[in-house]
């Protein structure tokens, strides 16, 4: 099977199977690269993968995550199922400075809060330049970040619990900016330049050989 | 303490404090009796709870989840968050029986299903009596359950990854019918009846009283 790859090279500098190379290319021209998921300190590993996972499937191409100390992301491979590999995964150990630096190029910071001056997530508009905040399992997002929100959004509940998990929330609000999105044509054209996508493609194409290569 | 229930069990029947009864007619004046949710196999104890987490969020009042050999509800209660204690949750043995009798009463099947004959999850009217049919983890809804389906339902995806962790989809879906349900005025008039509300409310409320006595 090695010799295999040594034929596809010489005609496909990206190793990787036709096919697979025009799905790559494909879910590229439909990244939004202006949507954005900050995780604050969200420590399960099954809330963490799940996430990711979700906002790969919408699309989002970056996602960042906050800790104060040093804390390696929680990620369950079975969870995500590879998604983890096709985001950038960044982070970040002054969530304001990043946060703030998101502010500075124009991008709206929409906080989930469950307390007070919050609206309907529904109310939002996510097709505009959007990172999304959300919070730990048990203390949601640190009061500290409130300052640096656009907007503070809930998602409405009409039962005895109080607060929906963590991975599910965050997927009930990627799907309403999903929605807003397609319907405004944003997966028609793509956000990342060819250059851009060029040097995405060789890193997804070589790390899915060398994936292929260690399963022999 | 003790003393302190008895004096209440005079004026209130109930035995939890007004604000928290007038807090569980609030809820159950909202439920949804016609909208359920049926797991087929959901196995991961994470899964499965954020799920019954979700669902008594958005206003269900009964779950099922099927099981070909018996097999118990895998609960975690750090995630349900108490949810699996607001909901009917039922168990077969028997799916096909259970969705066909769902079908008889008049119920809608709606099953998420990856392959083909699928539509977008959006296009469904959920306003009317539904059961909404999730998969296990790994192999998804059994084949065997599809001749019940009224409809088949994905929700759309454009990334690398080929389908939704089990919890995350179910909310999307069961979001998009809250949605739906909520424009239609659903939640504005109570659908169980006055004995109905009555018989779950003491129900609730002894089991509220007893988990407060054991704290202590
Ligand atoms: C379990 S909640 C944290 C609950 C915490 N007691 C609080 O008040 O924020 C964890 C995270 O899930 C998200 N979340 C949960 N329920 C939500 C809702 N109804 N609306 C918006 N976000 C929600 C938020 O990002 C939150 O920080
Ligand atoms: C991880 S999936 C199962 C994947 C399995 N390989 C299949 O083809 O069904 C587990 C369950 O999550 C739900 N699910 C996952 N992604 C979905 C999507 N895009 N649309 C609808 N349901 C989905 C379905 O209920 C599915 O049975």
């Amino acid at each position: 099977m090695r010799r295999g790859y040594e034929d596809l090279e010489r005609d496909n500098p990206y190793l990787v199977l036709p096919r697979r190379l025009a799905r790559m290319r494909e879910v590229l021209a439909r990244r939004q690269k202006d949507l954005v998921l900050f995780l604050d300190r969200v420590k399960n590993e099954h809330n963490f993968s799940a996430l990711i996972r979700t906002a790969e499937a919408v699309g989002l191409q970056e996602i960042w995550y906050g800790f104060e100390e040093p804390y390696e992301a929680p990620i369950n491979v079975g969870v995500t199922l590879g998604a983890h590999r096709w985001v950038f995964l960044r982070k970040t150990e002054d969530p304001r400075a990043t946060l703030e630096d998101f502010r500075n190029r124009g991008f709206q910071v929409v906080v989930t809060w469950l307390g007070a001056g919050t609206r309907d997530f529904r109310e939002v508009d996510y097709t505009r330049p959007t990172v999304i905040v959300v919070g730990n399992e048990v203390e949601g997002v640190s009061p500290e970040l409130l300052p640096l929100a656009t907007h503070r959004i809930m998602i409405p509940m009409v039962g005895m619990v109080r607060s929906l998990n963590v991975s599910v929330a965050t997927a009930v609000i990627l799907y309403e900016a999903f929605r807003q999105r397609e319907a405004a044509g944003l997966y028609e054209r793509p956000q990342l330049s060819s250059s851009e996508i060029e040097a995405i493609l060789r890193k997804w194409a070589y790390e899915d050989v060398l994936r292929q290569r260690r399963k022999k």
